[in-house]
């Protein structure tokens, strides 16, 4: 079962016009729900930034937060996912195409879960990772559908044999092509701040709650691409990613090559909420 | 009768995949090519970009040239189409969701004709448009469908009663939100060089062309807002809006409100090559 324009249907039914803004213009927005156990984590959280989202580029959504929130719950419990992802994508609808909106646009929302394992191999064991030139728009804030510069940079770290990018935009650490990167020096925790140059991800709020309560001095301020080699941890957080230690950064070996004990302590500290 | 996932079909038949990238992604490109009496204008030129664009986010046509050639002017001919619009659009395909490319992507060509007039309105009395800050990414020379920022910028432009919004990047001209922009001052003719911050419009080239022929010395060289508020002339080149005289930018008013003489030498110029 998945939600398509609006309402419960089966997967084989659900056909998207050629005609739709999300095809034509990536005129939409979305968001990637963790379920942990049965449960959706941070539920909330994560439903805001999709009206946020929304309303930065004006899309009207199609049901009340009450309704959407009601059938999100209940596609993961009829799908009977016990550890997974929802998907959820708000497009602007069908019309004639022309660049503006339409005039009397019916918003789309389209929904579905998809069974997947945690990513032990990468929380554990840590992760490669290439520096790349941030090349994309100055509302990297709105979790839109215009993913092409995101695409093309994660293509370029997996031919790498790495498992993400880290953007800088004139020698600024930013993000990752798909998360937020952290810096830890000494007690300090650093990340850039959530302005229009990143996406402010669930996670990342989650890790800068939790460093808090250990005692760590969080500074959401940004920092060059030398802080970031010689930084004694790196992280990278998001959904899909978790807590993920950086162990190394194109030939640059971080922390000794394995994940420190830092951020150790932030994966557990992690677990704890996600095992609620 | 449209072209759809390579082949052709009526409309009511083709239905979009809600996984084809195009959708989550924006992960595709595209051409809107523009028929006169029956012929497609500049048709190889027009080709030749969209092979460019492929290339460069790396999708492999589902086709040869050749045989897209055939299949876009037989669509033409079935329908019968004398004046109009001939929109293509090629997708990586369908895969399930992850940013980097699938192990065997099958691209997806979708292709339909619209009928629709000459903008004789505004290439007669000319249009109004508002300046924007240009926030898109920094690969502007690809025709991507990640169109979000442009769909913004010509909504703005319409809600203030204007036909395009004209982007600056710190600055320097770039581009209008789907339109190249150029300025006359005396016997010059001025407009941003094809680099990695504007798309080369075929009209630009065009243009271009034409200009040269007329005696005009064409410089393709950045310029700033102040020069384009003081230009003698001002006017924007697209496949829709052919070459649009710029009367007013905000509350600046250009040559005075009227299309001025260079412009309207252009027009006849291209004109002649539209009748061919």
């Amino acid at each position: 079962m998945i939600i398509f324009q609006n309402r419960f249907m089966d997967r084989e039914e659900a056909k998207v016009d050629m005609e739709d803004r999300g095809y034509q213009f990536g005129d939409g927005v979305y968001e990637v729900f963790r379920i942990y156990d049965g449960a959706l984590f941070d539920f909330d959280n994560h439903l805001d930034r999709l009206v946020s989202s929304a309303q930065k580029i004006r899309i009207e959504l199609p049901l009340s937060l009450n309704e959407i929130k009601k059938m999100l719950m209940g596609l993961v419990k009829e799908n009977s996912l016990v550890n997974g992802t929802l998907y959820v994508q708000v497009t602007r609808g069908v019309a004639n195409r022309t660049h503006h909106f339409p005039e009397h646009p019916k918003a789309l929302l389209t929904a579905y879960t998809k069974q997947s394992e945690r990513p032990f191999e990468t929380t554990n064991k840590g992760i490669q990772t290439i520096l790349m030139d941030d090349i994309r728009w100055l509302r990297c804030d709105i979790k839109s559908i215009n993913l092409l510069p995101n695409v093309l940079a994660k293509q370029t770290a997996k031919e790498q044999g790495c498992k993400e990018a880290i953007f800088h935009r004139d020698g600024i650490v930013t993000e990752g092509s798909s998360s937020n990167v952290f810096i830890i020096n000494g007690n300090d925790l650093q990340t850039h701040p959530a302005n229009n140059l990143i996406l402010n991800g669930i996670t990342r709020r989650n890790i800068i709650g939790l460093a808090s309560g250990l005692g760590l001095n969080v500074k959401e301020k940004p920092y060059g691409v030398e802080d970031l080699l010689a930084s004694d941890e790196v992280f990278v957080t998001s959904t899909t990613l978790e807590v993920s230690p950086v162990i190394g950064i194109d030939s640059t070996v971080i922390a000794d090559g394995q994940p420190g004990p830092v951020t150790r302590k932030l994966q557990e500290r992690f677990e704890g909420r996600v095992l609620g």
